[in-house]
């Protein structure tokens, strides 16, 4: 997998791919991660990317014209399978989509700042709008951080132990029992017993009872789905 | 403001910190973060944060008594508002949810990793579980960084133009209606003609339409609230 990352701050995305399960599977040879620097594909003296918005109002708007120098480049190279957005308007992230995005092969992700970028980039260029939640953030790029973090662990030989990512959370519409691990008495506060009895059917029914139940009071709503 | 992190890959955390909004607001003293790594609190040589968990299954759990002792050494120092745990089963982080923290004093965010931290911790130092989304990630660093850029940029004087967060989608239920830029025509796509047309008026009502029709087509959901 190839991702190509658009963004006025290549430095603000450094440290999340420099640690961690990213770095490992960038090292692995697993994923490619490339960053674009909007700024080298201005054509003005001043590297301006953005301008105020026709019409009026508060807030700078991402320009058009050095996005398509920088995709149209991209696109000459290779070919894309999709050209995400980052927005909080667009298709709410969920590991539906997670799973989908980890089985394709060339992406490019466009972050957004200040208020958004020139609606003739997303009628024209884009053909995928992300939200990572109904929240305000002040730039893509910690999105496209986090929507890469969750494709990416994804792809088969990321995690060390495979069967670590299919137990996850939501991978089967329900969240997650609780786990705990030693000691098994900390300053009075115990493990409950069944987990200490070795007897793996009985605690296997535990956990699903659990896991539905912590489901069932926290988000009813993915056992509706 | 003041906010804590605590977790197992501060090096992760390092540059959306020193980039952009929060760069600025660290630097205005409108808000104070420090990080907190684990391992300065383990018992052991070999810094031991995390174990097998009781019951068996794929999967390390992060331990109680690091954890313990970090939150107790920060308490001991100050009072806190909130003890935030990052986690997929949380409370969903909405623009609400981030409006209400941005008015809040001290706070510690906990960045869970692996399978999570053992359930003991949950039950009985954290006061508040926060999912970014129904996705999960390789650990709680990206949500918290998510979490402090939502919540930061709403603290007054954060942003140039306070008027500009204002606008932001989800701060009226409404996603926000689409922006142009120079030049008004680019390659023969066009701006919408009312946005030139200086009637600032009816450029208001455009918008209004627009937001509300974006938010029918994408978000329904919003509009039942």
């Amino acid at each position: 997998m190839r991702i190509d990352i658009i963004t006025v701050l290549p430095e603000l995305l450094k440290s999340p791919f420099e640690a961690s399960i990213l770095k490992r599977a960038i090292e692995k040879g697993l994923v490619e991660v490339h960053f674009h620097n909007l700024r080298d594909y201005t054509t003005n003296n001043y590297k301006t990317i953005d301008d105020y918005q026709f019409g009026g109002g508060a807030g700078m708007v991402m320009m058009i014209e050095p996005i398509d120098k920088c995709i149209s480049k991209l696109k000459a190279e290779r070919t894309y399978d999709e050209v995400v957005y980052m927005t909080p308007d667009g298709e709410r992230l969920n590991q539906q989509v997670a799973n989908s995005l980890s089985l394709k092969g060339n992406i490019i992700i466009l972050c957004g700042h200040y208020k958004g970028v020139d609606q003739r980039v997303r009628d024209h260029f884009i053909t995928k709008e992300i939200s990572i939640g109904d929240y305000v953030l002040s730039g893509g790029e910690l999105g496209a951080a986090v929507l890469c973090d969750a494709v990416i662990r994804l792809i088969p030989g990321v995690l060390n132990d495979e069967t670590s990512a299919l137990t996850d959370s939501f991978q089967d519409n329900l969240l997650a029992p609780p786990v705990y691990t030693r000691p098994a008495d900390y300053k009075g506060w115990k493990v409950p017993e069944i987990l200490l009895s070795g007897n793996f059917p009985k605690i296997e029914k535990w956990r699903e009872e659990k896991a539905f139940e912590h489901t069932k009071n926290r988000r009813p709503d993915l056992l509706e789905e």
